[in-house]
Order: structure tokens, then C-alpha cells, then sequence
């Protein structure tokens, strides 16, 4: 919220009386529209009662508000005494559209983590800031001269970045792409929408894990996608819930994330790929592999990818930066049949012309250079510690309470909790707490699961978050 | 097309082997689908007959390929003699889905640029690279040590590049924003495509100028918005147009680009914004101003935009640095009311997680280095430059058979071809002589427009450009 700047030389009235003109000119309050009571507002702002009584004065002697007895103060409906005017009704207009807003949850933990109090953020799939290759970056900015053409680039994504990519994937994935197989997005959300929106239509199904990432995604909600779970064992989903599913609903494609998936870390196995990519061939269903988390492993690799199973074009892959370098590149890609690549980059025009060339190019030369695998080397080592730490840290506090497996990969640590929580509940606590995670049923879970990421919190927080969420556990089981 | 690389150690036909192994295993080639024979496809690699039959034999030799007596040759169905495959029926897959596909004209003239062949290109709407600022990126990127965090950012936008447009657009246009009111977008095209997508329903109603440049975009169509073009007279377009549009169609929405339109280079009056916008308030109407072109200004500047007259939250205002500094690197941005900029931010998570830091932190940096306006103004000059070159050509080549406005600022010149020709021949014989365009019809127009940008090109080849469109239009008049 906007606060008057006690360091302006600007008095805290006139400071105020200007936001408020700012405010109305903005649109944010229409004619009619009334204004808080002078104590009310003073006490929001922290400033004497009288300060607003001077703002509130100033602005109705400019014939913006006017202050009726008995029904307080008010926006004036017609400030220039000439035609009549209307606001254009924003709340209906927002209530608009097909891109649907964000899960009720994700937008109150976002809420939380905005609202300017210091949070321990176990809510955020991204890494800290010291897990990412600043220095790399940095370096690659300064020593080597941009010299790019500057108009608007190819559709599919700077083809020095695509042929990078297209070696990186041979060597750490083993799937042979070349530079024309792949589509650069921004990160891998890009990715699964441009599929959600170009492959799919209103009313198709589609097969996940359950529980799954995909889950908290409003995107297939927009697109009228109808998502049904898979069960999950210790190896991944099976062929036969895929077989089962598609007899009843006719599945139009099947998201898969095999490493480290989030919300579970669970890790396919290497028979259950091959079953399963062999299964969907059958069908003719195309498998969308996501797989952001595959470099992360902590000790043993992940088995290979379907991908680089796949002889027949049945698999879409798609990985990302972000989990490995860093999110706010918003550097993602998909390997893909030519002919879908060729949609996809014509249609994502219509979104935003394309990637910004900067991103590109500076992933282009990250990759190349000699320095980021040894990165990746450390980012594991780092992750890995992060992860002992929480669930240290847990086992100690939570002894009976919760349960989890030791995640292998990624970025999070799935609790399942012990007695009878309400997701809710338990969020509105750990904010008040000072903590923020991600309940379970964002990703399609009954209550009483949690995402906790250690990923995200500077190391030394891990284990006061912990602590913290205990608490909000507590009290939550208590209630 | 891809070719064999002559320079390579590898032999020709392993390296043919090769990619045609990697074009079956991505689906390109699915089971059962024929190859061209070994001739035709000697002749389109540019190889001897031997060495293509070299690969095919290797390809037979590893059981990929299959060579049938009088039906020629063809990927293997069933290559590992497992259960049956199918690929996934891609074709279809591609015909589905929201985002609808480009317009024809406009994939046509991408493809043609694409070819390879050199072309004068009068169809992009973007700077030549000698335009943008090259000299000051490269700098801002060399001399500033990068260290911002690289986490997923703020969905509204990096908060210096806001605070840096705020004090932008008050200096500049004369709009009163704060950072908070501003949403930041890949390029204006996002900034269009979130609207469309938040705040309007299928079967909406929205009026824009005739001929406009968002016929052209497919993101209409996609969303299934009912266009109704206003006339435009030389003041711009009439609140009687939009009366009488509202009263047949409830229009829910006016999409106004009001300096240097694109594709006519018309400029709106001081006194036809001043009456659009007090009708739009009477309706209550939001207008989108689309305003890209406004600080190229060959001589006058235009009258003040809408957004700065507006005092009721009435314009949403798109603006960009596309056209004044580099498209590539897909900075935009709109001013509206929170409310509009709440639930773009927040939908936008859904389509691309946010814009990457890196060209929001150049923008930033652009806009408050002391080099920015004194490029803008060297920008206007080079623009008219090229404007005078491109006219007097034209002048010279076509006196009768073309005729046109001088443009006043953008980087557009809007032809009317006297006599009946053709858009889809004009635009071949184009092609076929080396230079491409925008017919008139991709705008909404009647054939027999053009619309040729003097900004793209090299500017020592624009004579020869208008020379190979003169003929071309010779060619097209005469059929
Ligand atoms: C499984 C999975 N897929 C995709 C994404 C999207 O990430 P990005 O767009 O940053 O690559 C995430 C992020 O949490 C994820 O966990
Ligand atoms: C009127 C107008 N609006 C919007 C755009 C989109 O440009 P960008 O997304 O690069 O800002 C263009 C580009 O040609 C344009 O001419």
C-alpha cells in the first residue's frame, strides 16, 4: 500500500491529496465513490487525523470530492459540469476473458509474500539467489560486446541458442535434436501454454500424475482442458491408468514430469518410461515430457529421458533454465516434430512477437562456456545440503507429526501430515507466522499435504522456517 | 533447407544418412511415409545421384528405410518389430486449438524472407539495424555490473524500468502514471493480446480506424472478437462513427492508434481526441490508445495523447519501445487503472511467468541514460531522410500509377495504386523480383493499397527497392 514519505520535503497533506487526484484520475475511484472517514484513512497511513482533514480539504477545493453530512465523503460525480461521464465499469470488465485468474491459494500466498513483511518463503520453486550463476552472467555481460541485430528475431528463438541447446541435450540428455526441432520459450510455462493453446481444444482431456504441478496451473482451466489424475507408485504411473483413463475419456495427451516431480520428487522408472512410452504409441498419444528438474540430481542420474527413447515422434520435450540457472531468465525450450514447432512459432506471435534477443543470447554463451557445468556440480551439492537441513530440521521438530521420502532431485520435499489439517488453515497460520509453503491441494492432493522448497530461503532460515511451520502445524492440528 | 556441409570431414551421404535418420526419429517422417526418390533428392541437396543412393543404402542397411519394387522407398512401419506404432496423428493436432494460425498473406511474406534469397524488405515494421542504439546497449551492458536477483520476477514488471517509464511518459507525453499503474509487456503486442484475452468475451464487439493494423492480427480472431471498422477522415476517426457503431453492435471496446497510424500515417486532431474521448466517457467506453510511433515526429509533434486528457480511468494506454529504440527487445508497456493492471499481471503468469530481467533492466537503464533523447532526435531525422528518399523515388518511377501522403513521423508510406490490380499477384511478382511488402488488404483495405516501410531496408537500397516494386506493379497492372 501506497504510505506518504515522511524524508519529502513535500507536506504529508499535500503528499496525500496528490495520490488520492492520482487515483481518481486512474480510474481506481470512479465518480460516487466513497472515501474512508478521515480517522479511518489516518489510522491506515499512519499520519494525525488532521493531516487527511488538510488533504481532504485541499482536493474539495479543487471539485474533485465533496463531502455531503450524514453520508460522508466522496468522489464527485461530475467534476467538469459538462457532459455527463462514465467510468468504464472495470469490475465487470475484469470479471472478463478466457484467461482465467490465478488458484485462490497461489494468489494469497503471492499476497502474503508482497505484502512487505519479512517472509520464510518455502512457498517459491526457484532457487536462492546465491544458487545462481551471477558471476557467469555477469561476466558474460561485460566481457563480451553485444552485437546482435536489434529487430524483431526469428519466431522459434536465436538460432545460436537453439544449436547450443540442441548440444547440451545430446550430451547431458541424450536426445538428438537439431536446431530446427526445437522452439525456444519463455521457460517452460511458455511451453505448456503454447501446447495448451495451439494443440488441444476446449473440452479435450488430458492425462497427469497425480498429485501434479499441472494442477496448480490456471492455464488449462482457461483453455477448457479437462484433467484427469493417474495414480502414482513408487516407479511413476503406470501403462494401465493410461490404457484405463483413455477407454473412458478418450486422452488427447499425456504431461508427465518422470524427474524429481513436483509436488512428490518421485522419480519414474526406467521400465515404467519404456512401458509407458510403448503404450502411448499404441494409442497414437502424444506424451508431453516436462523436465526442468533432470540436472539437479543429487547422487545418481535420473534413467534417461522418454525422449531419447522415442523413434516415432510421440514425445513433446520441454525443459528450462530456471531450475538449474535461473528463473528470471525465463529461458525455456521444446523439442518437437518439425511440423508442430513450425504451429507453435507462428502461433506465440500473436502473444508477444517472440523472445527478446538479451535472454537468448546470454543463455547461449552460459551454456557454452566452461564454467556451467561445474556450476550445475555445485548447485547439486548445495541443493542436496538444503535438503538435509529441512529434513534434519523436521525430523527434529515434527517428529510424529509428519512424514516424508528424502527427495533425490529438485527444488522440494513433499510432507505428508499426520492427523486432520485444513490446507487453509494451516496457510492463513504459517502466514501469521511468518512463513509461507504450498498446501497440497494447489496440486490436486487431498488436505494435509504440503510442498515445503528448500530451494528458495537463504540457508540459515531453513531451520527458524522450520520451526515456524511447526508451529503453524501445531496449531492447525489443535483447531 | 537443411543441406550436406561441404566443408565437414563426415562424407556427404553419412551426413544425409544422418538427417534423415534424426528426421524420422522426431516424427517428421512417420511410419510409412514415402522418400523422395534419388534423384529428385540429388537434385535438391545439390549431390550426385551415387551419393544419395549411398545413404539410402545405409539407411536400408540399419532397417529404417524400406525400397519396394514400383513403389519406391519408404520409413520402415514396424522398425524394431515390436507392438504396433503409431505416431501421433501431428497433422490434426495442428489444426487445433485457440490461437488461430497467422493470416496467409503475412506467413507468406515471412516465408519469402526466410527463403534465403536477399530481399529488400519494405514489409517489416521495425528499424534498420543502423537505427536502433546500438552503441548505447552495448555499453549499458559492458559498463554496468548486472546484479539484480534472478528469481521469478514482479509479474507487473521490473520496478526501476516502471519508475523509469513513469517519469518517461510525464516528460515526453504528458501522461501523469505511477509506477504502480504501469504493467510492462513484451512489446505492445502483449500488452493487445492481454486485453483480449482478460478483458473481452468471445462475440465481443470492438471498433477500431479503417484500414487498421489490427486487422492484420490473428489474436482477434483467435478470441473471437467481432472487428467493425470506423471511417477515418484526415482529422481521424468520428464520435459519430463510434455512436452509431455502439448502437448497432454495443461496442465494448475502441482501439485507437492515434499518431502516425499504421498502416495510413494518419494523425488524429487535438480536437477529435478531445470529442472521441468525451464521447467514449458518455458511453462508457474504454479507448486503447495504441501509441508506438508518437516520439518520431518528423517535424510537429502530435497533439497530446488521450491518456493525458483523460481524467476518468477511461484510456488504457500501450505504448513501446519497438519503434524508437530496437524491437528485439520486446519492452512495452500499458497505463491503466489497477484494477486492469491487477488482473493483467496476474493472468500473465499463465502465459509466460513474467518477463525475463535482462531487457527490462537494459530498458531501465536506456531510458535515464543522457544518450536516450538525443538518439531519438537523430532517429527522426534518419526516418524523414528515408521517408524523402523513398517518396521521390517513388515520384520518379510511378508518377501516374501511385499516389500517397507524406507521412509526418512512423516509418510507414501508404500507397494507393491507380488501376485494378491484385494484392496476392502484386505481392508474387514482388517476390519474384526480390522485394516485399504489405499488400493493403492484410489491414482491412480494399485491394489495390500497399503499404512500403522506409525504416527496414538499408538506405542505399530503397531506390532499387521502389525500382523491383515498380515493376512488379507493371507487371501485376498489365495482367
Ligand atoms: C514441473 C514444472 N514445470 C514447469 C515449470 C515452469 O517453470 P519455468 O516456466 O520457469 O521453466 C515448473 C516451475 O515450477 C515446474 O515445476
Ligand atoms: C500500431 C502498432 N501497435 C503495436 C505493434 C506491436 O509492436 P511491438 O509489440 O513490437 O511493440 C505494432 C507493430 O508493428 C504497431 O504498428
Amino acid at each position: 500500500m501506497w504510505r506518504p514519505d515522511r524524508a519529502s520535503d513535500r507536506p504529508l497533506y499535500q503528499q496525500i491529496a496528490t495520490n488520492i487526484e492520482q487515483r481518481i484520475s486512474l480510474g481506481e475511484m470512479p465518480p460516487g465513490s466513497p472515501l474512508p472517514s478521515e480517522r479511518k484513512l489516518a489510522q491506515q497511513l499512519g499520519v494525525n487525523r488532521s493531516t487527511v482533514m488538510q488533504a481532504y480539504e485541499m482536493l474539495r477545493a479543487s471539485g474533485l470530492i465533496e463531502s455531503l453530512t450524514g453520508s460522508g465523503t466522496r468522489v464527485c460525480r461530475d467534476r467538469e459540469g459538462s457532459a455527463p461521464r462514465q467510468t468504464p465499469n472495470w469490475s465487470r470488465y475484469v470479471e472478463s476473458g478466457t484467461l482465467q485468474p490465478n488458484l485462490p491459494l497461489m494468489r494469497r500466498i503471492r499476497e502474503g509474500l508482497q505484502s512487505g513483511v519479512p517472509f520464510i518463503n518455502f512457498a517459491g520453486g526457484e532457487l536462492a539467489p546465491d544458487l545462481s550463476p551471477n558471476d557467469a552472467i555477469a561476466d558474460i555481460m561485460t566481457s563480451h560486446p553485444f552485437r546482435e541485430p536489434l529487430g524483431y528475431g526469428n519466431p522459434q528463438g536465436y538460432v545460436p541458442l537453439r544449436v547450443a541447446l540442441a548440444s547440451f541435450l545430446l550430451e547431458q540428455r541424450g536426445i538428438a535434436a537439431t536446431d530446427e526441432s526445437i522452439l525456444v520459450t519463455s521457460g517452460s510455462q511458455q511451453s505448456l501454454y503454447l501446447l495448451t493453446q495451439c494443440l488441444l481444444n476446449p473440452g479435450d482431456a488430458i492425462a497427469i500424475e497425480n498429485p501434479s504441478y499441472a494442477y496448480s496451473l490456471a492455464m488449462f482451466h482457461s483453455a477448457g482442458i479437462r484433467l484427469f489424475g493417474l495414480p502414482v507408485d513408487d516407479e511413476g504411473v503406470h501403462p494401465d491408468g493410461i490404457r484405463s483413463l483413455h477407454k473412458q475419456h478418450r486422452v488427447r495427451m499425456v504431461l508427465l514430469n518422470p524427474n524429481y516431480q513436483n509436488p512428490t520428487g518421485t522419480v519414474m522408472s526406467a521400465e515404467r518410461r519404456i512401458e509407458v512410452l510403448a503404450c502411448c504409441e499404441e494409442l497414437g498419444i502424444p506424451i508431453v515430457e516436462d523436465d526442468p528438474f533432470s540436472l539437479t540430481a543429487f547422487g545418481e542420474q535420473p534413467p534417461p529421458p522418454l525422449k531419447s527413447l522415442d523413434r516415432n515422434g510421440t514425445v513433446l520435450y520441454i525443459g528450462s533454465l530456471s531450475k538449474i540457472a535461473a528463473s528470471g531468465l525465463r529461458i525455456g525450450w521444446m523439442v518437437a516434430p518439425h511440423t508442430v514447432i513450425r504451429r507453435l512459432a507462428d502461433a506465440r506471435q500473436q502473444m508477444d512477437f517472440g523472445l527478446s534477443i538479451f535472454p537468448q543470447w546470454i543463455a547461449a554463451r552460459l551454456l557454452d562456456s566452461t564454467s556451467f557445468l561445474p556450476h550445475i556440480e555445485q548447485l547439486r551439492i548445495a541443493l542436496r545440503d538444503r535438503r538435509d537441513v529441512m529434513a534434519s530440521a523436521l525430523r527434529r521438530m515434527l517428529p510424529g507429526e509428519i512424514s516424508f521420502e528424502l527427495p533425490q532431485g529438485g527444488l522440494n520435499l513433499w510432507c505428508r501430515i499426520h492427523g486432520e489439517v485444513n490446507d487453509y488453515a494451516l496457510l492463513e497460520n504459517g502466514i501469521r507466522n511468518g512463513v509461507v509453503f504450498v498446501p497440497g491441494s494447489v496440486y490436486g492432493a487431498e488436505h494435509g499435504y504440503v510442498r515445503l522448497s528448500y530451494a528458495r530461503p537463504p540457508m540459515e532460515e531453513i531451520e527458524m522456517g522450520i520451526d515456524k511451520f511447526a508451529q503453524a502445524l501445531y496449531k492447525s492440528l489443535r483447531t
